[in-house]
């Protein structure tokens, strides 16, 4: 299963109805935790998510909105005693706030797996190509103190076609093997996987997190199924938003159309507004696909793959 | 005013309707936020407490359901830009780790008083004879790493008696002056403050977690007007209760009908249980004052004073 479950959704001050930020994506056996704010341990409970889906945490950056959860989270793998290793990525000039944040009995420590910390403008952070995990991005983003955006891509791969295999006498175990080899016998003639299958592009998951436009938001974007995106303001706060380093709603939905998102998840808000519906109004004016404007404990299933 | 509001009543885990600890209690001008685990500072929102009603912080001991809300206590002080000065007290031992989470930007941190950080086994935190704070005082307890309760002493006053202030013909500014220089000249007679008042007990209110029981559970509970105490176990779990340095409801209940508390408000549940009757039923055989088992965000008021 593939969804995104958004834990908090508020920015730097969190309200009655929104908590701090807080991101899980789940992603078949995969449990990528996105810049957990205060109270993130809390909103898992409250969402059904256990220490022990967890498998990989991201931060963008170490302002408190962003990573003040850690401690509780890092507490709470050691109190329900996660047996795996969680692997964290996070800007390489915020080790020491990470070391300061991760607060746990020594002999857990080990199991925190500090990856790779320092980031250059696009840094591959894991490439799996036989697995659905495929490759884990880094990118840089614009936004005062060092601060990325994550993008998983899983690899290409094909689609079975059930009329297909059907026609050419391909059944049981020889579908997996046909899958394996590439080619297999059936019915004395050799049937390849390009006969009776189609092509099938890997799902891109993109989380963009706290920044003014830049390359990296482009990058980071680019053909997106799902696209979570900060939207700090509305236009009417587009020099605030620049100024502090953030986006409007309108820039970042401009960025998804622009990017061929299918998908896209507004979150980020800043506590100035109320009314959610401004954020869509503004989204609405140049997006039409899937738009998502973030409350907290939302379930947003990842689109299915695209076609072709 | 002076009240308590429980801004977070879970123990070691959080529930779906316990955040971690937190409790805020107003006292005249004071505003003392105790123990303020994660997810305190949107609590405070929750509960209409203001960043800059706080005035003083303790910390009973470093686990983190006691204090990994500091970050964001702190980081909400200098964004919301208090002016005063913050005095905080903890066991020294925890130095290092309250420095560890006293995250803020640097120009801000010197409103942050670390006070007294050498904690005895009864240490004079404050002593304001004059005001209505009166002595703070930490008091060692019993939990396996440093643990210290807090009790607050209003001085003993006068309460003014006023048919005797009219039989005397005391009225107006002679009053105040009368209470300020403890007699006063009235119809050609000298009348003293003791002919027209009658002794005003000072409030005590008592801060007790985490421990078992011990002597500085009593010596923090003596004749408390407030008692908010740690009942984590019921006494099903008593060897629970005795190995982890905690108290069931029983025994926190008769320590305050042996020590004559007038209101006695239980909190810090293990979230093993779902029914708060469970801890009020067995409070109430051993006490029989003003009961409260804590809910999150409640508003508990201290009692009036004592009468003589």
């Amino acid at each position: 299963m593939r969804e995104l479950i958004t834990l908090g959704t508020a920015s730097q001050v969190p309200t009655r109805t929104r908590n701090h930020n807080g991101y899980f994506l789940r992603w078949d056996d995969e449990g990528f935790l996105f810049d957990p704010g205060e109270g993130t341990q809390r909103q898992m409970t409250l969402a059904g998510v256990a220490a022990t889906d967890l498998t990989r945490l991201c931060v963008s950056h170490f302002h408190g909105d962003h990573c003040f959860g850690l401690p509780g989270v890092f507490s709470r793998l050691a109190l329900d005693q996660v047996e795996h290793s969680v692997h964290c990525h996070f800007p390489g000039s915020g080790a020491p706030l990470f070391d300061r944040l991760c607060w746990m009995w020594p002999e857990y420590r080990r199991r925190i797996l500090r990856e790779e910390p320092a980031f250059g403008e696009r840094t591959l952070l894991a490439d799996a190509p036989r697995s659905r995990l495929g490759r884990l991005e880094a990118i840089r983003l614009s936004h005062g103190v060092d601060s990325y955006g994550y993008r998983l891509t899983e690899p290409d791969g094909r689609r079975m076609l059930p009329e297909r295999l059907a026609a050419l006498g391909v059944r049981g175990p020889r579908i997996s093997e046909l899958q394996r080899l590439g080619r297999v016998e059936a019915d004395r003639r050799e049937v390849t996987l390009e006969e009776v299958s189609e092509h099938r592009p890997g799902q891109v998951f993109a989380f963009v997190m706290d920044t003014r436009v830049c390359q990296g938001v482009y990058d980071l974007a680019a053909n997106a199924d799902m696209l979570v995106i900060e939207s700090t303001f509305l236009t009417s706060e587009a020099a605030l938003a620049a100024e502090h380093g953030h986006m409007t709603a309108r820039q970042a939905a401009t960025v998804a159309r622009d990017s061929g998102v299918r998908t896209l998840v507004l979150t980020h808000f800043s506590q100035r507004y109320t009314d959610p519906a401004e954020f869509e109004r503004e989204a609405r004016e140049v997006f039409d696909g899937e738009l998502y404007v973030a409350e907290d404990l939302m379930r947003i299933p990842v689109p299915k793959r695209a076609i072709g």
